[in-house]
């Protein structure tokens, strides 16, 4: 156990989980890194959707950016209430489910079930392909890598969220503090500059000439900036992790995390039109990152260029802690309502869901597995489903309103509905724009998600209705079962075996199983060994029956003895006692056979409800 | 269990075994393929010692191999007589064991284990090899034909010892045909030709030059031609799979392997000779073996070439029978003697002992992955084993002879210890001329593998020494179990294993975890549940624990529970009772805690001679 602690900590009581609780610093780590690791892709992704206007297509940037941040104040918005009204989390699973019904809400719940599985495989990957663009030796090495950061994640999460916030406060804080100074810097330089600033190190040009701008191209622009906003609902699943007051200190949390992400998109977004910075085609010779050009443009590429880009990358490959935040807070939730196995609702040693954690740990690995750690292929999958979950707490909140009518419910509504119609669109042309690269798996598979969650539901429903019995218990026509003990050989074993058997009923049989094998004595020494002690205790005499068994097999004749002796005597319960050899040490279990295991698990699994199976153990000294 | 019947045959009774017996006929294939198949390597491993010397080698083959027929025929004897003095089989381990010690028996035990384990992963790759000679695109596919093949010989031989002989003559007898005519005609040429027959093929020209002939180097192709008596042993092992008169009929089988295999093995010496024949570069350009340079020269290359070709690749793949068919019987006689796991002495559904047949194909199959179906570096590893043991078989002959005086016995004692002396320095030249290239590793893992073998004995002594237990049943002072069953929630599962536990027992616990996930109702309701109908109906009543676990685990305070209560009432056995849900389908496991079968596996391991567990399982309708 001193090596769990030393991994995990020590077992924490259910007492002390308010202490384990956090504050808004520590939350912005734990809660935010998906969502702000985000500005690192989302503008970017825009501007590569742009990529066919050519130079022309820069300046859309701002328009779009600006387009996102309303949204993101439109979900901010409707998340804030969403803390208030369910204060003990859920976000848009439980949201839609109370407002828009059960299936609302697995819908929600399933789309983002998949969306943090996939962030977690997508993040990793994105942060370790990061680290071997730097080292390109450890290319060989990807897989290992990625998994060994989806272990080290796994065991700071399975220590509490606390710790988890200690930890990643230092690269969340450098990020932001990074990516702050440099909008900053540009801003000054662009006011200095009259509004022309020179850059540092010239960004790579833009070609000039371009296509027409289409309506759809600039929605799926859109659709692909709005990727900034995927990992902005964590905090609202994960409403019980804040200390007291728990809503005002979660809507705090979530403040700071939209209120830094929004500075970071419109600074950028102006910066690059400033400087006139494009994308730069992806997996081509001479593709730079957004970021990577707008750093080298404000500041050049110095000391502070290498720790921002630096501090990109950590808070890239960090952003798969969001999921494990949040995916099992998720889950349990979906437990309490019986759409998942009751084990995600119970709290591990240091009080975190710890099923959660394996479980999407565990996904996450055989996702990188099979893809090698390379998980490019997976990003058009990635965010439909946190659109779909968007839309449907947005259309939530909107009936939440209707329920519950007061001074400001009558804005709430509208700007909740005019959030549920944007995001809904997103989510249409997101599916849409990435059907055929990957996005129809996800829509074939939160469907059939729901449709398992509704089976489990529905298991447990009949597994209730077939056990529950609130009457009392009936103490009428208690017999004492018949006991049967296989006996082999006579020995020690057997004798405890019978003579537990004897403590237990005073009707006793012992089953010998003859194959023919040896010559068989037991017959002929019952007399003395068992029945004339039996009459001089003035006990009953337990029984010897011989089974002959042509074939050899033990098993099967013990079986349907039992079956025989059950049918023939419909008034007794059967126990069938088995002694047990033990062994001390796993090699000895080569050396003897494991009948009565196999005995135990043939009753169990072909049993019948009325053979009882007991072990009576008996250990080797050595 | 119809595809059981399908692949393996129905089962056989236990008294059908006099019918599974079989004649010299089926005999021959089923313990002779061994024998017979290493004519066709035999004399070429003599030759290709032989080519630092050029053409002035050929002229040591018939010397050679006179001297290979008559340490044959010694060998031949001794068998002869082993299998007279031991029916029931055994050989080498058994003729060791009973007249050179335990030890020594075991050294040849170990040695043949090692020989035949090796034969099956050499013969197999071999045929798999010459296969893939005849046909390169199925280069890629070695290893699974080579498993393939495994598994075929593995269900044959698993069908019983009658069905293998009668599938395996026709390839062993044609295989005899072509070989002892290609001898026939070539005499016959030579004959007509005056003492110098021409060849119909040319085979390759012999290097003229070459250097002079030393002690060690004939002593090593000696070494190397004495390969060809690898298998001699298999019949005396097998003594039981013959049918009345055992010992005749198998002597008589052993006759006519011998017989045949000193006529090729004559036959070839001399026609290599006549036809001045070498031995060809093994793995160079050019290579060709010595059968198909003498079938050509003799026959030509038409249709009757590639018959006997077939039949000599044929033979070879399937040499590995021979181990399948003495393998299990060898480990049946060391389990007999408590070396090996009794498993190994127990007849299968076909009669043939099916452990050893398992262990043989595991392990042959570990070997051909780990190779990935090419074991030429096993070859080196292989003959010590035969001549080892052949060597302890002869010396315990010696002494059999002196224990067993005579008419015959002076020179039947004389005859053995020349075999002794000579399969000795045999063993001896194999091992050194082919340490470092690998027989280091077989001389390594012998004497390891007696150190298990006596381990595991000593192993069953000290069992049976703990367990043996001559005296009658005690029936003074059988007490009642006090009976604890574990309650979670009130229902029909929990009152079952309660009432069960009412007819076991007076003193009835029920024990409840409260790990303060929800408000425990059960306390507040044991009056009228329980204590009210329990005193109505006249009986004890069963008294409800509650014990609070603050780190929500369920099965540690069980278990201490369990120890505290023994520990306390030391007059008393303890038994508790596990009321299981049993899931109908397998994913139904996925959905329900295994707490039962947790706390069974952890009492079992852990336990304590006094706490019994008794499963009253509960099937879902469903």
């Amino acid at each position: 156990m001193s090596i769990l602690n030393f991994l995990l900590g020590r077992p924490l009581a259910s007492d002390e989980e308010s202490e384990q609780r956090i504050g808004a610093a520590a939350g912005i780590p734990v809660f935010g890194l998906d969502a702000l690791g985000s500005a690192a892709y989302g503008p970017e992704a825009a501007l590569t959707a742009l990529l066919p206007l050519g130079a022309a297509g820069i300046a859309y940037a701002v328009p779009l950016s600006l387009g996102v941040v309303v949204l993101l104040g439109i979900v901010y918005f409707s998340y804030r209430q969403t803390i208030a009204a369910y204060p003990t989390g859920g976000g848009s699973y439980t949201v839609a489910r109370q407002n828009l019904g059960a299936r609302a809400g697995l819908l929600a719940g399933a789309a983002l079930t998949i969306d943090y599985l996939l962030n977690v495989a997508v993040g990793i990957s994105t942060g370790v392909g990061a680290l071997i663009s730097a080292v390109p030796s450890l290319q060989t090495q990807t897989l290992p890598l990625c998994l060994g950061l989806l272990a080290v994640l796994t065991v700071i999460n399975l220590r509490g969220v606390r710790e988890t916030g200690t930890l990643f406060m230092i690269p969340t804080y450098l990020f932001v503090a990074c990516l702050l100074s440099v909008i900053a810097i540009g801003i000054a330089k662009t006011v200095m500059g009259g509004g022309h600033p020179t850059p540092v190190v010239a960004p790579p040009k833009v070609a000039a000439a371009g296509g027409a701008a289409s309506i759809w191209l600039l929605l799926r622009a859109f659709a692909s900036g709005c990727t900034a906003m995927t990992g902005v609902e964590a905090v609202s699943n994960g409403v019980q992790a804040f200390r007291e007051p728990v809503v005002k200190v979660a809507q705090r949390t979530l403040t700071v995390i939209i209120a830094i992400l929004m500075a970071l998109l419109t600074g950028i977004a102006y910066l690059v039109r400033v400087y006139r910075i494009g994308a730069t085609e992806p997996g081509r010779g001479g593709y730079e990152s957004l970021l990577s050009q707008l750093t080298g443009a404000v500041a050049g590429k110095g000391a502070f260029y290498y720790v921002t880009i630096g501090s990109i990358l950590l808070v890239l490959a960090l952003s798969a802690n969001t999921s494990f935040a949040d995916f099992p807070r998720l889950c349990r939730a979906m437990a309490q309502n019986g759409y998942l196995p009751y084990g995600f609702a119970v709290r591990g040693r240091r009080l975190v869901y710890s099923y959660g954690v394996y479980v999407l740990a565990g996904l996450a690995a055989l996702l990188l597995v099979i893809f090698g750690g390379v998980t490019d292929r997976l990003i058009p999958l990635f965010a439909i489903g946190a659109f779909l979950s968007f839309t449907m707490s947005q259309a939530g909140m909107v009936m939440h309103w209707k329920k519950h009518p007061g001074p400001r419910a009558r804005t709430s509504l509208i700007v909740n509905a005019v959030g549920a119609v944007a995001t809904g669109i997103t989510a249409l042309v997101v599916a849409i724009a990435k059907f055929t690269e990957g996005a129809w798996i996800t829509l074939a598979i939160i469907p059939a998600l729901v449709l398992l969650m509704v089976g489990i539901r529905r298991h447990y429903h009949a597994v209730t209705k077939e056990i529950s019995s609130p009457s009392p218990l009936e103490f009428a026509d208690l017999k004492r079962p018949i006991v049967v003990v296989p006996i082999e050989d006579w020995n020690r074993v057997s004798k405890k075996a019978l003579r537990f058997a004897l403590t237990l009923s005073d009707e006793v049989q012992a089953l010998h199983i003859d194959s023919g094998a040896e010559p068989n004595t037991l017959q002929a020494a019952w007399a003395d060994l068992v029945e004339e002690p039996a009459r001089k205790a003035g006990q009953t005499v337990p029984r010897l029956v011989i089974i002959k068994s042509p074939y050899r097999v033990v098993v099967g004749p013990i079986l349907s003895y039992l079956r025989q002796l059950e049918r023939s005597r419909p008034e007794r319960q059967v126990a069938l006692v088995v002694s047990e050899l033990v062994e001390r040490r796993w090699y000895q279990y080569l050396l003897h056979n494991q009948r009565a295991q196999v005995l135990t698990a043939l009753l169990m699994l072909d049993g019948d409800e009325r053979i009882a199976v007991i072990n009576v153990p008996w250990y080797m000294k050595f």
